[in-house]
């Protein structure tokens, strides 16, 4: 097992990352206090692992309360949320209850949420199961749900108390899951580590048949990658921008075909595409970096080309992105491989690059 | 007008109390950025103050746009939150969007959730137009809505940037909602400070016949108190329990007749005399000291007998209050006036409130 740590002062956590961290009910219990503990689960992940972890937490002598959610990024809403309010009150759940979050991405940001909000705060433990969760969405304390209008619009800064990444349920994990999971990788490698990025390439063969070191390695500099960005900037007044890399367009793509359609990853890994295409149309970058991530991407067995929502279409739906301001939209470009920028771009340039990339 | 300061280092704020205020531009000034203002409010105060906030807010080149709730805590829940996530989407309000929160407890709670989780957090000021808003609820940065099963269930603590306390709105109040706000003062001097207490004995019959220098002194004593409670202990976990003097039995009683039927003061009122008639059972308190607390509260023209919710019931809403932990209520009770504390209580004694004060 390695442990990683986000360093966040008072609020700083432990990453533990390795195979059978569900079953070891110590690494839970220095995260777990008062006597009850809900387990947020979703309907796939359930019958896999929830009773793991139940296990695991009985055996430290909480009253477990398991709460199972339909699955899918369409039930990122209230009245899925809702669903977990619910059950704390039916239990009598009190202010020393820990969540803990047994899932994807979904899960972990709507038990974050939901954390932060129950009774204005409880604490939450990450244990994300896919490999999305793992290198991204579970490390940072980004918490939330979508609205019809945008994605992640209502939500909170909340840091869990730990992160159990356990690379064994990577095994379990859908083709297309592992695939939206890659993407997020390939990303931290783009913006922050020209080396990772060079490793990836070698490795996807590696990584597509779930070679649990090559897995491991992903997911230890992923987090690495992204720990060392949220502890320099948790609220993301600059540099934690950008990890977004990809996301101004895949957000638009996923609100643009109804949330759940494309998965996040399949999403921003087309966004990728776009984002370089974008910073070389620019001049920050040469033509050719755009065909290397577009071939890792396609390695990855992601889509490279957008649906065709119309030019119109995209530009409306990113100007309600969470980083527009004032109407103006905020890309993250490369200026090499390993280092990326925060910038708005010319109308036509964008408008170029969406006719290019869809 | 007289200006507090809110001491929470880099989260601090001025409490600005006086008349006329909201015409008063340069007081918004310095805390709204964006381009973006939303007044959120309620049909009953819109017609009387929207139009002067929003021509303070116009006068600062900001684009205002006015979001009018329902009236009434039976809608401090999701779906009047969610009319306000529906505007500011609509209006396409990016994250340096301020919001401004003109009414009561109910509008400041709210509005101050929307802001705490609304692209994961946006600055608002509250500019409380009732008297418990302006003495109590807009003050501290607890901000939330109910659930059916508990009040304020679902919040956050985020903390506003200003507080404009105009207390020339209190000439429009209903005579009710005087009174409630009346509970909260009441509170102020009987956990923390007594000669208070017995200033507002002086000068009820001045409160309740709404004279400025009166109300602008409790406004004052009130927020100065609750300002450094809330100082040395913002999240509650100490000394800011003890604000909810008279709150575990109110909670029950709004609880148990439904949100909206008495008024939250009103409930705290009552409340306050059961807490202190529980101090006095457990010897804490000569019970001199509850027939005083009794005498003030309806001289306030506020209840000071609960309602026939039946003994088992008000136990278990008790329960489920956010200050219970496993299933244990806890109280804060007087040991004197002008001090308060938390505890346990026995059961035999806490039903013998129950059986005397409803």
């Amino acid at each position: 097992m390695i442990t990683l740590k986000l360093d966040l002062g008072e609020r700083g956590y432990p990453i533990h990352i390795g195979s059978g961290l569900l079953a070891q009910a110590d690494l839970f219990a220095p995260h777990v206090r008062g006597r009850h503990a809900v387990i947020v689960t979703n309907t796939t992940v359930a019958p896999l692992y929830a009773e793991h972890v139940a296990q695991s937490l009985a055996s430290l002598g909480k009253q477990v309360v398991t709460v199972t959610l339909p699955d899918g990024e369409a039930y990122k809403n209230w009245q899925t949320l809702n669903l977990i309010f619910d059950q704390l009150l039916g239990a009598q759940a009190d202010r020393k209850t820990t969540l803990v979050a047994l899932g994807g991405g979904v899960v972990g940001d709507m038990t974050g949420f939901a954390a932060a909000s129950y009774m204005r705060g409880v604490p939450f433990v990450q244990v994300p199961t896919t490999l999305l969760a793992q290198v991204d969405s579970s490390v940072g304390g980004k918490t939330g749900i979508n609205h019809p209008l945008g994605k992640n619009m209502i939500g909170a800064f909340w840091q869990p108390s730990a992160v159990l990444a356990d690379i064994g349920t990577l095994q379990t994990l859908p083709e297309r899951e592992l695939a939206a999971g890659l993407a997020e990788v390939i990303k931290h490698g783009a913006i922050a580590d020209a080396e990772f990025f060079t490793w990836i390439e070698a490795n996807i063969d590696k990584l597509n048949a779930r070679d649990p070191q090559a897995l491991t390695w992903a997911v230890q500099r992923s987090c690495e990658i992204k720990a060392h960005v949220v502890a320099s900037d948790e609220r993301e007044q600059g540099l934690r921008a950008t990890l977004n890399f990809g996301h101004t367009f895949g957000h638009a793509i996923e609100a643009g075909l109804g949330y759940g359609e494309w998965l996040h990853g399949e999403a921003v890994g087309c966004g990728m595409v776009m984002a370089t295409d974008l910073s070389a149309r620019l001049g920050f970058v040469e033509p050719a970096l755009t065909a290397r991530v577009r071939a890792l991407v396609a390695a990855a067995r992601l889509p490279v080309k957008g649906p065709a929502l119309g030019e119109d279409r995209y530009v409306d739906l990113m100007r309600v992105d969470k980083k527009a301001e004032g109407g103006d939209i905020r890309f993250v470009l490369l200026n090499r491989l390993g280092q990326a920028f925060m910038t708005s771009v010319p109308d036509d340039d964008l408008r170029a690059t969406l006719r290019a990339g869809v």
